[in-house]
């Protein structure tokens, strides 16, 4: 008697009509003594399992209660109830192990909008409801969506440093890395600073902030490559928005400039959105349809105009609008929100920096697609993006989705070293420290352009949660590292 | 006019014959004033392109070197010389960027056997080698292929925190992370203990050394999930085996004993070994005669006896032979390598660890295939382990491999909550640090196994490289931490 997964014997459906076959999983709900709902993890949905109580041990009947663990076996037979083609008419039922009604808060099991808040607290009820299982199916979906578009364009996958000794892109918000007592007295230089050589790397290090600088260096020689792995922030910012740890995919491409630069976030986010779609209907539907609903409870002016489905449909059947800031800042200018002061921050004019207001006005109202921004003002960007001939504008680009904003920033960077070394002097970072990167603009520099996707911004846009905190297994935030 | 990387061009070959195209890459070699080997990193092979010196710019001829970019516009043609099917005629050749001969050294692009730690140094010219580049594609072929591999087989990919604030594991080995400024005196509490409640997390916060325990918390609901990151340790161990930062991959089954954890485990690695031999068919060529090469430098007594493809095709076609630790003590108790006291540490009897020599014995001279060895005394294994019926033994398992040793460890987990406790109690770790983990054995608590596979070993095993530094991007390793 063969062992089956849930999702196997619901796909399997009638072709397995009166075998036997053993399944095993977590009770949903136990209702009238007889129809136990199995869930086992491998899909959203649940196999039911019809009981003779009358010929069931009583011992064993007083033991199946939500969260308890069975193993069954039993015949498949075509189900006489709606909502389900199969069910199992159970033989034997082992209970591999009980859940206590009383300590186990039945609340928990069936999360309303208020209680994902509790349920981040409960790890181990937290993976067993529906919402958090659908969202890790469909984050799991859209990571090897990821890993397969970049395998089948020929990228190679770079596994950059977590640990740095390099700071040069934004030291203030980096997490220290020792392995020094920090009980103990902490060895000094004769100039009283802390002696980082006799630390583990012999330097000062840090938790990434960004694989993008190693990323080059790979691309240098491989030519197409992505790094996909965590990142951190050590920002004080509790809101929905934020994690201090989160995933990151960072393509980078020799030969490539910024329009192909585009072109390959474009195709790229289309692709995994729609293997996603694809490969995850059922948790996806779910998903829809929680949205929708909690946009009904939601006061009218919050409200999402367009449903789950519509705003993913929104963007995978759009060509995204390709726009330079200078035309953005005409517009938003132009704008009556601007003119009738309804911005909170008014646009003053070209040079100031974009606010989450603007690029939704952009995506949301004004063009009603995806936006990619370009050509930026080179003094509220990196330090390593080409500069244009205008001498004040360089090749980023920023990809706007609805609801969400920026979910892809990118450039195309700088591969001249007299440039660059004036950039680099320009912001006042140390030359010495990044003579590696610089060497890659020494030996054979390239054109050459990358992006950066945050993981969480994609699972949050792509399952319609309203909190980043949802959609990742273990958050990291301020005050929060349990478990 | 097309763009194409090498690698297209090659694949193409004659069918492109006469056409005209575009391709871009890196000077490996310039001979005869008429032969440039460009690469580009998409394939270890180089594509010829052919000069006519006397037609080009005298002043672009000069910058041809090695290292050197270049952008080649051409003409298809079947090659005249051996070793090629086809080369470019060029008709145009654009220097992208220079690469001053005099600064660069030319033999670290022509890597030997000393030349690999001289080269750890030089990032941006190590992606550019043959050999590194080689290391690299199938590193990524490796890492593709276990994504693919559990997504076939119904695993959801979970990312286990980094930063951990449980200890559970072994709290000497790890790194600290703090956001507190080290330069300044740590705020203390009343006791004199540094007072982490003022950290960012709100209390001491660590590297991961495993994403185990989570994700035993996530199979719990999603039946079968792998996390795939990087894990730390901070052991001052400066050996060509061990890296402060590794890549790791920990599978974790709900509703499996030891028995299907072997069986995962086994398919699992010929299932990735496969599919890097079948998509790096190229790099594992030149790296097989890499490594033969390498063994013919070797004093007899140190030479490998199988070639690099042999060692593989050994994995691929046997059966692991699996015996209980029990069974293989009294088999190296009883061998000649014993009685001859041959040993560095001689088999004393039940309850030794087994060291390195001990299980390349095994392996090598006595099965002569891969071994899983299983029941191991509870002693010498982690607290998480099932005990065994003899209440002496846990149901561990280990693979070990030629020329390697242990390449996996696992176990089928003790599910049982008051043995659990037991174990917890005696291995003198707190209760209430691990409330999370025991609340899965609390509520439907299934029996569960899992095990986990270095990335870095598998790396090595399969690229026949000696030093773990060389099969990683950028090592981390004491008193280095460059880049």
């Amino acid at each position: 008697m063969k062992n089956f997964t849930v999702k196997e014997l619901l796909e399997k459906g009638k072709e397995l009509n009166l075998q036997e076959v053993t399944v095993q999983g977590w009770v949903r709900s136990f209702r009238s003594n007889r129809f136990i709902a199995i869930n086992d993890g491998s899909t959203i949905k649940n196999i039911q399992i019809v009981v003779d109580f009358e010929k069931l041990d009583a011992k064993i009947l007083k033991k199946i209660s939500t969260a308890a663990s069975l193993k069954v076996k039993g015949e498949v037979v075509e189900s006489q109830g709606a909502g389900q083609e199969i069910e199992i008419i159970a033989k034997e039922i082992e209970i591999l192990g009980e859940a206590n009604p009383d300590e186990l808060q039945s609340t928990i099991l069936q999360p309303k909008q208020h209680s994902l808040e509790k349920l981040r607290e409960q790890a181990h009820l937290r993976f067993r409801t529906n919402t958090f299982s659908a969202i890790m199916r469909v984050r799991n979906s859209l990571m090897f969506g990821i890993h397969k578009y970049f395998n089948e364009n020929g990228f190679v996958y770079i596994n950059t440093p977590i640990i740095t000794g390099s700071d040069a892109e934004g030291a203030g918000e980096m997490f220290s890395v020792t392995n020094f007592d920090l009980e103990k007295e902490l060895p000094r230089t004769e100039e009283g600073k802390v002696d980082f050589s006799q630390d583990f790397f012999g330097k000062q290090t840090n938790l990434t902030v960004s694989g993008q600088l190693e990323g080059e260096v790979a691309a240098m020689g491989l030519g197409k490559i992505y790094t996909f792995g965590p990142t951190f922030r050590a920002e004080n910012s509790n809101t929905a928005r934020h994690l201090a740890e989160f995933w990151m995919i960072e393509p980078e491409m020799a030969f490539y400039n910024l329009d192909m630069n585009m072109d390959l976030a474009e195709d790229m986010l289309k692709y995994v959105i729609r293997y996603a779609l694809d490969n995850c209907a059922d948790d996806m539907q779910f998903l829809a349809e929680r949205f929708d609903k909690e946009q009904t409870q939601k006061p009218q002016n919050e409200r999402s105009e367009l449903s789950l489905m519509e705003r993913l449909d929104y963007v995978l059947n759009n060509k995204f609008v390709r726009l330079s800031y200078t035309e953005a800042i005409e517009i938003l200018q132009k704008s009556k929100q601007n003119q009738k002061k309804k911005f909170q921050y008014p646009i003053e004019g070209w040079g100031t920096d974009l606010q989450s207001e603007h690029e939704r006005y952009l995506v949301e109202k004004h063009f009603k697609t995806p936006v990619i921004l370009f050509d930026y003002p080179a003094e509220i960007k990196a330090f390593y993006m080409r500069m244009n001939e205008d001498g004040k504008t360089v090749r980023a680009m920023d990809i706007l989705f609805p609801g969400i904003g920026e979910i892809i920033g990118g450039s195309q960077r700088e591969e001249r070293l007299d440039v660059l070394d004036e950039k680099i002097e320009k912001f006042g970072i140390e030359k010495e420290e990044l003579w590696w990167y610089r060497d890659t603009r020494k030996f054979g520099t390239v054109p050459h352009s990358g992006f950066g996707l945050g993981l969480e911004r994609l699972v949050l846009f792509v399952t319609g949660m309203g909190n980043i905190r949802d959609v990742i297994p273990f958050p990291r935030t301020p005050k929060n590292a349990e478990f």
